[in-house]
């Protein structure tokens, strides 16, 4: 078959790491499965400030640009942090999204099994839990006009946030296609009440849902979101709003599963082109040591598979591995009930390839 | 003792309910205490649409503005939420907290002993969660200029948000000011790596913190704090942030407690001034039967009396009152756990009076 191009990059703290049981799952799919994969790594987020003086080098993007779909670990550390906003891993982040086009963030919140126990909530209450955040990626009070100004009450910010038509739209769009493909519910999340904003996008998400007789549409006020959410978790399936509600409520969504450390998530442009990426951070605390947990990197692997290149065989077989490992009680030591029978990062990628 | 004056709105849906067993209390609080009390209703939210044509008649204003505190119900419902922008209960809500300058929204999230097993948390995460949301009220993304334009993609909709060191100033001091009289712990959240009105937003928070060396600062992300609210509830003190993010943290922080529905707040001005209202809202499916719990508005009351007048007696009073009616195992029906046993609102508030 067609050899498919990723562009890897394993970025900071344990992302080299993870990224590199990635790539030895990555190998022994070809091998089972038969596909061919050409790897390019780049430099992104802190080591790339470090090495060429800023976040997202031009090299990074056009290695990005002429692969088919993105790997990546996980950026920054407290290297970073107080550095001037220009070299900073986050501003890296941001360019990377708006310069690929990536105008959708999927946010998969499921429960493991073996995690449950990990939740602040009650088992009962999370019970079922499996839903899809849906985060417009590219627009809103993320990418507007930012600026200081002097006001007769001092020294003034200000942060613009706009949407146009288009842009809801296509969120909008591929949060009802997502739906429909899952258990037909979605909920849109706005502060219609006091944003014009929102008004507009609750405008576009009710034209779009004429297309998705099929869907069940409901619209939520994102501060009622926030507490519905813990309420009742399970009764959401898919969730889409916009870019900065979507940054808090997706992580909210992720932490009440108690299963953070091993969510995939993936941002997606037009087209089947996309950047995967494990939910969790760079951890730097623990990178270097063998400790962190490669399985939300695998598994952002398998939705690379299943959604830019359609190898869904590839993706459940990587899944199943996955499963399969923890079912036989493999542990790393973020998960592990007894640290002392953890076993390490690559132990971990090994026993996923074999199961593979 | 000077005879304080106090507005009172009794608003739409359990509203009217609710106020007037608090307006009993403020009585008994009177004849126990020998404060004095002058109360004049006002006409605000729905039932002022209805009967003016305005959420926030200028008569209504004129009442508050003339009183020495504000006592609010709850205001909306369905049969206002089509209605034009300016036709909207909320719209009143956003001028009134405009007009009278209540830049500070003071949400106590506490733990209630007979509501603990309400939360869908589990009671070993919850225990010992006491935290109070400083939110600022009449800034950011609420109160910036809001217009639509024509872009080349569609229509577009823009919102500004904007701060000044001024208005950052005073309410991160009085969150400092709170924070010292508490446990001393102050989480500041933003989203610095990103806004520039949260740049500076902590800028001045840094710089205020100055004046409070006892005070234990520690600066949040959004997106992070709305993790930590779930996985470390109770290490929280005082929380302050900005309109938008304090508008979502304050209801998730609310609802994690299990006991929104007994909840109070206060909205601060300059000065002494403050509008009193219970979290929850109006309520119109259980309105007009005798359902409503009043406490949360008997609270706010309690509240008033301790943060506007400095009536320190009788605030502790009525809270002593509720928590002995509560002990002595009578409910309202939201909070029963047998329905039948159930008593009436008005119930509820003569057994409150009775115990002051
Ligand atoms: C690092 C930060 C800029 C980023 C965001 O806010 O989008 C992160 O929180 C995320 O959710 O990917
Ligand atoms: C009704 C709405 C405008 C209001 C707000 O967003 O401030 C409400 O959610 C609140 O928190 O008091």
């Amino acid at each position: 078959s067609e050899v498919k191009k990723i562009a890897v990059i394993a970025g900071d703290g344990i992302g080299p790491e993870v990224v590199a049981e990635a790539e030895k799952v990555l190998k022994v799919t070809e091998e089972v499965f038969g596909y061919k994969f050409e790897t390019e790594h780049a430099l992104f987020g802190g080591i790339a400030i470090d090495e060429k003086g800023t976040p997202l080098p031009e090299e990074t993007l056009d290695i990005c640009k002429s692969a088919d779909a993105v790997l990546l670990g996980a950026v920054g550390g407290p290297k970073w942090d107080t550095n001037p906003k220009e070299l900073r891993p986050e501003t890296g982040l941001l360019g990377i999204r708006k310069a690929l086009g990536l105008f959708s963030n999927l946010r998969p919140a499921v429960v493991f099994d073996c995690l449950k126990d990990a939740s602040t909530l009650k088992p009962e209450v999370l019970e079922g839990t499996d839903l899809i955040v849906v985060r417009e990626l590219t627009g809103g009070i993320y990418f507007g006009e930012k600026f200081r100004r002097q006001s007769e009450q001092g020294e003034e910010a200000v942060d613009t946030c706009a949407y146009n038509v288009t842009e809801v739209e296509r969120i909008a769009r591929q949060a009802f296609e997502i739906a429909a493909k899952r258990r037909g519910k979605l909920a849109s999340v706005d502060k219609a009440n006091v944003l014009e904003t929102s008004r507009l996008w609750r405008e576009v998400v009710i034209r779009v849902a004429a297309d998705y007789p099929n869907v069940e549409l409901e619209h939520v006020l994102v501060d009622n979101c926030a507490m519905q959410l813990l309420r009742r978790p399970s009764s959401f399936d898919v969730i889409v709003t916009e870019n900065m509600f979507g940054d808090i409520l997706s992580d909210e969504a992720a932490m009440l599963t108690g299963s953070i450390g091993m969510l995939a998530s993936a941002s997606l442009g037009e087209g089947s082109y996309g950047l995967y990426e494990p939910v969790h951070g760079s951890a730097p605390d623990i990178a270097g040591q063998g400790l962190a947990n490669p399985i939300a990197t695998i598994l952002s692997l398998a939705l690379m598979f299943r959604l830019t290149f359609g190898y869904e065989d590839a993706a459940a077989a990587i899944e199943a591995a996955v499963a399969q490992v923890l079912d036989a009680g493999h542990r790393t030591s973020d998960i592990a009930t007894d640290k002392s029978k953890a076993i390490s990062t690559s132990e971990m990628g090994d026993l996923i390839v074999a199961a593979i």
